[in-house]
């Protein structure tokens, strides 16, 4: 057995399960191992972002870690951007990058870098095996690693000859247990302080982080705000929130500074539950990067990387509040909208067609400012966000998403702009018959950007300006690059276009894309 | 005038007067500079490694760098791919990074990461501006920096506050001198040492790196080769070289390793002219990395970074060879090759075709793998190689190189596998109605890790393996993405459909794509 298939062994008997892959030269005994190994299903992504962000995508949809398979530097590089949306989303990831052989790094080859360099600052280990007999081991840590708490980004850097020499051991798997580091639980103190806020009148509210917006969790936060009145909110970009009818609302801090600050101004405490304090996603002249109120109280009940269940219901205990009767969302659809199309109107669709247990991953922006609050009457759902502010993500979680529950209904909401980072998600979305309807917000524009400029303070945009903030000239035809990929696309211009065609995507078993000209 | 003002008076009073750009929220001040300070060309890609690309083959094209615009550490992540190729071809490139406002940096805020950490391993100087006043001096260093010898990849990372703070000084440029190095000469023992081992009887190859392929460069090895038979070498992928009619032919080292080491087997002295000692691209198993003969004299006349011109010159001087007859290439245009298609024949075909003081962007891998060897009679022409082995350089590439010579026609060579790491650059080829030719080869496969699987002794390919190297299933449609992005785009399935669309899209202004169905 050589080391790659004492990798594998090691990564499948940990349930690492799919490998989402782009590989290269160095890679191919990794690849050939595949098939002599059972229990490892292979995606292909035809640019390296599409894997990183797949498997941010199927971590936050079963708290697993899928592995990659990238081709040294260049190709770790490519994958970085989703790497760091999914470090943001405390997901887990364990991120294989080969490698020249050992001995062949110091001739600088021209593909040769420092690989090592480049995975830090968007891993949270990183490790170089350097031979086929610590593969076993090295992989175990590895996925002990990605498994956190929370969810983190273990890079594996496998050189060729380690892949190919043979192991020396017996079965060349890992044996020992490698087991993920137990989260810490807040003290009593703690959770008793917290519970004194709650009981001491003052407005409050509860920031709920990471895990924390997952219906379970989300269910004890609502017995806690029922007994004390506190409020509930998510940070603007949450990895995963369990929504809709029968669940626990909570809402998200606004992306504008000044709404974000208006939103948070009632609150004279803030109790931390996994999340860090609100901070302002880009510093402007002349405002604060700092969100909340001034003089505001902030208390951490539970780490980012503590026991979330565990502090919730310590504080639901404290607050002597188990038979507290949470606000749990009615079931509220909205009647279809009809007429011109508009962005509320297409909020108002979406919640209207969502069908139960969707999954629905978000990289609308300026189009899906509002999409939220319109949709927390649906039918349960799964809401997920772009935590890291990398663009690019929305299609490659898809998929990642659709292959981690391909009985659930993925809905992909997509901008024009956002979405050409990665466009090449759609071929994986059809190599895979993925279970994904992806709408595209075509405004031929970086509309975010226009919106930006102004509040940095330039009134007029001028040519050169406006030549990098608009994408048209020529348009980008969705419906012909979907194609191209394999995908069926349409293209509607009103409501009642983007209504039916809605309706045939989601009644599609396979994916489908709908171009929606604004 | 603030900081981006006075960053952009600085660079374009340097002679920097393209910016390839794909910003965000944090680089609003820079492109709002832009409408204010003349004499930058603002080109837009839409994604990052469009950006970085076109920078490098603008910089192999003219020599002088032109400047990049990427927001924050995903930005630059994406962009790195084809920084490390541009670093390998010695391109300068001016990297300039947006990042969070100096104090926003603490706070963590979704988009902060260590941007000089991923910057690092894939530039040669790195320097974070701190403020406004700095700016114009940080960035004169970081145009001289870029400058070399040899040119060389210099990211400045620009903090937000930095760039819309006032300056203080008057005209906020920075006047005082900052020069590029001188590259070093060779001293006349090293030259004569040289001359010696030319005239030594024993078989000798130049292997010409850098700049070395380029016209007047080759001009002088030729005079060399005449007078002291020795053979004229560049690296399987040198950065461009000078080829065609009136030329000096010089062959590459063959990509395969058991073809490089036969043909360096021949010569028991390689005398290195601004190139490193040939290795393989790969490691193999039981095949050696470095491919001269055993016990072959090494002797470095000049090294990457030095004064090659100067050197090749005091070398034919030593020789006393300056009346010696280079070996120019005579015309030579073969006939129009017809009937089915073979990747023999489209190498024939371009050859015939392209037109005098053609650039040839050669991504086209397997499929190209001896388009060379046909094309040495062709009118004169540049072609441009993959230098440092990451894929998706060729159309971002072709974008830069049409950009810096826009009367020259540009010929991209893609393969299917590799042209969508980075298709999006069609966009920006229709967006700026770039003069570019484009042929992709369409095999629906990674062709070359077919064949890299044979070489690493993986004799069948089972169906896990298969699944990562075969990329039909669908069939990726190239005419339809090429139209998505704008850019008239026919399929030929025969060599006569072929010869008749090149000359169609040779005969176009603006950009036309081919794809050619093998």
């Amino acid at each position: 057995m050589n080391g790659a298939e004492s990798l594998l062994r090691s990564l499948t008997g940990r349930d690492v399960e799919v490998c989402f892959a782009n590989p290269g030269t160095s890679e191919m005994h990794f690849v050939a191992a595949l098939d002599k190994t059972p229990g490892m299903r292979p995606v292909l992504g035809l640019f390296e972002g599409v894997v990183t962000g797949a498997a941010d995508g199927y971590a936050r949809m079963t708290d697993r870690p899928a592995c990659t398979l990238l081709h040294l530097g260049p190709g770790l590089a490519n994958g970085l951007s989703n790497l760091h949306n999914a470090r943001r989303a405390q997901s887990a990831i364990v991120n294989i990058v080969g490698d020249h052989a050992t001995y062949h790094r110091r001739l600088d080859a021209p593909l040769t870098s420092d690989i090592e360099g480049a995975a830090r600052p968007f891993s949270d280990w990183v490790r170089t095996s350097p031979s086929a007999d610590t593969l076993a081991v090295d992989s175990a840590a590895a996925v002990a690693a990605a498994c956190g708490p929370p969810g983190r980004i273990a890079t594996l850097i496998l050189p060729a000859d380690a892949a190919w020499s043979q192991v020396r051991s017996e079965n060349g798997a890992c044996d020992s247990a490698i087991v993920p580091t137990t989260p810490a639980r807040p003290s009593d103190a703690i959770v008793h302080a917290a519970a004194r806020i709650l009981t001491g009148g003052e407005p409050t509210a509860l920031i709920l982080g990471g895990r924390a917006t997952r219906q379970s969790a989300l269910a004890c936060a609502g017995k806690i705000a029922a007994a004390s009145g506190a409020k509930l909110l998510a940070h603007t970009f949450a990895p995963r929130v369990s929504r809709g009818a029968g669940r626990v609302d909570v809402e998200r801090i606004p992306y504008p500074v000044d709404q974000a600050i208006a939103a948070l101004d009632p609150y004279s405490n803030l109790i931390l539950v996994g999340a860090k304090p609100p901070v302002s996603f880009f510093a402007y002249p002349n405002k604060p990067s700092t969100l909340h109120r001034p003089g505001a109280r902030i208390h951490e009940l539970v780490p980012v990387d503590g026991d979330i269940p565990y502090a919730l219901e310590a504080l639901l205990d404290a607050l002597d509040a188990r038979t507290a009767q949470a606000r749990l969302e009615p079931l509220a659809l909205p009647e279809r909208p009809t007429g011109a199309i508009e962005a509320d109107k297409i909020g108002t669709l979406i919640a209207r067609a969502l069908p139960a247990n969707a999954i629905v991953v978000d990289e609308s922006i300026t189009t899906g400012r509002n999409f939220l609050s319109v949709s927390r009457g649906s039918r349960p759902h799964e809401w997920i966000l772009p935590t890291g502010g990398s663009i690019g993500f929305g299609l490659p979680v898809a998929a990642g998403a659709a292959i981690a529950c391909p009985e659930q209904k993925v809905v992909a909401l997509e901008s024009d702009g956002s979405g050409l980072y990665t466009a090449q998600a759609l071929w994986t979305f059809a190599r895979e018959s993925l279970n994904i309807l992806t709408l595209v917000f075509a405004n031929r524009k970086y509309q975010i950007l226009r919106a930006e400029m102004r509040h940095v303070g330039a009134r007029e945009i001028g040519p050169k300006a406006a030549s990098l903030l608009d994408i048209g000239q020529p348009d980008v035809d969705w419906v012909a690059l979907a194609r191209g990929f394999g995908v069926e696309a349409h293209r509607v211009h009103d409501m009642d276009q983007l209504s039916s065609q809605v309706d045939r995507g989601l009644a599609a078993r396979g994916p489908y894309l709908i171009e929606v000209v604004l």
